[in-house]
């Protein structure tokens, strides 16, 4: 007879979209995967009782906390979820990692390079003492990305030339959408580049395996003032888009855009990547698929490959339903906190960490300031 | 202050394939949804203790039991979930109606028209009462079929003429895949016409809202006998395929094809309607996609629009994430049970119920006697 | 030094839609294929002399007659290209035939099967003096469908199980659009089936090179009157669409529908085939496109390659224009002259002649008869 | 009684890929379209004696001459048709414009800003004579680019934010495919830049009816030396691949890649624009689509549309097949020589001429600038 797996107590800060979809991904991840480490939806924090209160009861949580220090001081408690806006997330993970907690933070890691640096520090500090910190870039986690890293890794694709990625949206097209606090700078830190940008520098860096070295780029603002709720109207201080080529360590060129106003686009995230041997395509908007193309073929039935990443030999997917039966946006999540809690029991690393973390926002922050610069940027340029 | 709502004991019967899905939608229902009626995973049946206790733990009930009976007999039990395979479903949702359960049975619903023919009069007698039952027909739920069956409803499409549904699947395509219990008519009383030809029947009579008169169809096994576990070969007793031309009481034609031969597609669900004012396009591997051509529109511009249906405004999607952000295939399961318990707190129809379950269980059965005149067959003739 | 090759007068009948197309190939070929026998535009024939003369200078013939006799009468002339409608097909080709004239004859092959008998056998007796006769399904010589054969040819499919063919078309869907000549049966023969479902008989035995045995269908007329130009309404004699079920001689199953009421479906020819090994897709509304699934490959990787078939490795691709500049329509006209004058010099077997366009009309008189008994009927049986 | 319209005698300059394809051009314009000026194939020139024999025969010219001066001189020709390599077009181009003929150049219009200067002068200056000067940007014609151009123009994309295109090709990506003269800077002018990247800057700067202003790029070079026919390796001095940003004069923001190292991606030609209305993409390997997404649908059933361009009712296109029957590659250029000939004839605008073939070698000049200063240039800048 088999004896249980240990739990371990998660306390969850924040209750919004990336609440939600975290709340399910701890709910989810004991019923579908062998965990060495069972989780226990111990307490959720936020600001005022009746909200708290509200979603402790929706989303599944044990115990509710207003004041988020109350989960870090809670013995119960072993791991700190980070779903809070990026301005709050290195005061956050700076104490959970000195108590001793394991951390996940979500993405971006902070709002400025400088805040990231303390928190990667703090991280590699704690990581001593077999602390665990990660940070939340999940769609690392959806098969059809694991099959591409694993592709290139494998040389498939020889050696690397071209690297494009888009991530489009569409929510700001029309000038008349109301103003948000995303399009303030001072709470936001930045518009399109941070906030979806930040995602496909670490998903091509992730399935390439290697980093940006320099980049320039072009941040816009296409409409300056939004109208508020109450009248009047609103400035905005953050991009709408950015725009911007880059160079890896090894010449590999890439180019990439992040925008709210691509019409029609919903949240389509694409990822290009071409090589001596083969070439990779994926779209989020089809997330259960990768297209490759294997120069090894024939020229004759040479093609690219649209394959249907729902096979049980594909990473995560065995642990779901049959083959063919698609998985969806969430999915990633639960993976998330697999691969979290392996760490934590020493089976894995953590994957990506807060130095990965910290690496991303130093991109960003390049092009930034290219903007400022109208030049080449390097990424471990001076105030990177 | 609001109350919390009642709760109802769940008892689910079968922890294979379809009791792990089933048990998903137990779980998330309550975390998505305003339920009127609030689950509980009370108790799980299945034939031996260590099979049953492994499942309760591993998909999260309460509570084993060996004997499916017990379950409907326990006064905490109010809801009968039907997993196991299509020989014992009359027997036990015959028992759950007489005793005043609320049914939720997986599809098909029999293994022939006349245990189908019971369960129907048994629901109906059942209903007088209050009780609600429904068959499992879960890809009604997926969001761009609801979006397909409004547009039918709303006359987008216009006096409709043709229909095309395929289910395509793989994984006999290999002669040497070993035989199992599903290739044996007795226990599975047939092949992929009643194992997936059943979705299509369904899914192209709920969108078009009308029903099958009268088929002809043409079964065929590619491969008779199949490899045992432990040496020698078993024979194949059920159709490896299933393709039928079927006529709709208003004159609409019907062409259907289901295999386990489509090397290539895994879970290729697709279905095509043609009306005199607009056309739609559905394929399960771009679950979040429908495709629609509007005959109003002007000749230069018209095309089928790909309509990613994950907007807040499609069906059951507000209650997930965000635009863009789509589901899987286990999502439907969930939409399945929302709407199962607002029919038993008397907000909303069963649908679809025992009736429509039988029949699409006359549709199989005319297919099957089609067979074997060679001829048409009407879904309402003698033996149906 | 070279000399020139020999040249051929052409004699066309018709000049109408294929009419243009055929005149476009005779035009081409010699500036883009290497011919043993070079063709002159020699005349073409209509039945007014006004409409006749404006056809030779619009599509660029030599000269014009009234008479389709007298092309075969004159000596300058030794190929008769047959563009006029079927019920005319019979005569013209016997009496060319007779004449030992070459003789290329549009699809159908005639209107009924006797005429088809009269003809194959005609073609017979005149192949012993060296006369070739080919039927023009055109869409055989598109590159992609080049290919599909010859992958099927190489055993890339293995054993073959199925095969799904559509021609959809949509001018019909709008109940009001005018009656024409083509919905008289006593002038068109057959609606969709002889003139849309012919093709995609065709093309899928030429495929799988192996014939229809046995088939049953539906055969639907949706609207029964339709607007005449003067007022009134004229009668619909012939199908709107054809659907059937039929069954290969070793065992592969076909579905097959034609239509003119799929709306927003202009042209789309589509086929695809399972095997035990491999499957193929394809659609001639993406027509330089071949979709290959090879069972071969690895789970991991496995998918339907989109192969653009464009490169200079592919069937008569090679003599047009780099690799990646896709053919048109049009090029299979072309590609189909090339292989009739190679036939006539010797080089080459004349592919489909006759016998091949009788055995089509036999399949479509099988399923119109099935339509009749409500029953399968034999491609070799009575009245065929 | 129409009398037929007046001849003019064309002399094509140059006998490769371009002569092939313009020579179809010459020769089918008449038989599809009502031209009020018919072209005479009259005379092709070459270098050798042998090889423009040999080319006037097989491309269908009725004389040859071995200097282009020659062609120039000759009574019976009014039109210069220059498809030679960049470095010769200046010379020839200005050679016929002062002696009254028109011409048609190939793109790039030169190899260098001060060449294409020089000729966009002389053709302001012959067009005061009635000459008309036309520069080969033959994507243009594409009819789904036409219906690009006027959705853009008649507003149904807003105000335009983006604009991202790529030219992909991939006959380079083996770093062992052989040296040619197209790697040679002091023969090509600039590799993928000019060869491909002209391409996309004139489609989008056509479709948008506005123009860069400034740009900033990378040019890299991944192959340096190349083998030789005859043994050892040759200098790669010209770029392999061109990604740059640019800004449009009222703030769209453009990304555009142009590579001969994306394997697997032959001719692939895409552009996407998004605008506050609608979006738009094409892709040349789906050539006769235009995918159209207007933002007015309502949320329910928007959706990016797949327009089929082969309606009548489509710019070009009424001339050729029914609905539905595809055009190829070549098709452009004969609705090149249509319009070149209708200005000719006084009919119509002369679009592109030479000065947008300036335009377009300014953007391709800052380009290659902002490869040097690292930094942004204005297309109206210095040395342009």
């Amino acid at each position: 007879m088999t004896s249980s797996p240990p739990t371990i107590g998660v306390g969850m800060i924040g209750h919004a979209f990336m609440g939600a979809a975290h709340s399910q991904a701890w709910r989810s991840a004991p019923h579908f995967f062998d965990l060495p480490l069972v989780p226990r939806m111990t307490a959720i924090a936020g600001r005022n009782r009746a909200g708290v209160d509200a979603a402790a009861q929706r989303l599944g949580w044990e115990s509710a906390e207003t004041d988020w220090h109350a989960l870090i001081d809670r013995p119960d408690i072993g791991l700190i979820d980070i779903c809070t806006p990026g301005d709050t997330h290195a005061q956050i993970a700076l104490a959970a990692l000195r108590a001793g907690k394991h951390v996940l933070c979500e993405k971006p890691l902070a709002n400025s390079v400088a805040e990231a640096e303390e928190m990667a520090a703090a991280a590699q500090e704690a990581a001593r003492s077999g602390v665990v910190a990660m940070v939340g870039f999940t769609y690392r986690r959806v098969p059809a990305i694991q099959l591409a890293r694993t592709l290139v890794a494998d040389g498939r694709l020889g050696t690397v030339r071209h690297v494009r990625a888009q991530y489009l949206q569409d929510w700001l097209s029309d000038p008349e959408s109301p103003w948000t606090w995303r399009m303030d700078r001072d709470r936001a830190g930045s518009g399109a580049l941070g906030d979806i940008g930040a995602h496909i520098v670490d998903l091509t860096q992730f399935i390439l395996g290697r980093e940006l070295t320099q980049v320039t780029g072009r941040l816009a603002t296409f409409v300056d003032r939004r109208p508020l709720p109450d009248g009047g109207t609103g400035e905005v201080t953050v991009d709408d888009t950015a725009a911007f080529l880059g160079e890896f360590e090894d010449g590999v060129l890439g180019v990439y855009e992040a925008t709210r106003y691509a019409l029609g686009r919903k949240n389509a995230i694409r990822v290009e990547i071409n090589g001596s041997r083969g070439s990779l395509a994926f779209d989020f908007e089809d997330m259960n698929v990768l297209h490759f193309h294997d120069g090894d073929e024939a020229a004759e039935t040479a093609g690219f490959r649209r394959i249907v990443v729902t096979e049980p030999v594909h990473a995560y997917v065995g642990n779901w339903w049959p083959a063919g039966h698609g998985l969806g946006y969430e999915h990633g999540f639960t993976h998330q906190v697999v691969d979290l809690l392996r760490a934590i029991a020493g089976g894995a690393p953590a994957i990506p960490d807060f130095t990965a973390g910290l690496q991303v926002q130093r991109v960003l922050a390049a092009v930034e300031r290219s903007e400022q610069t109208r030049g080449w940027e390097s990424v471990a340029g001076p105030g990177s």
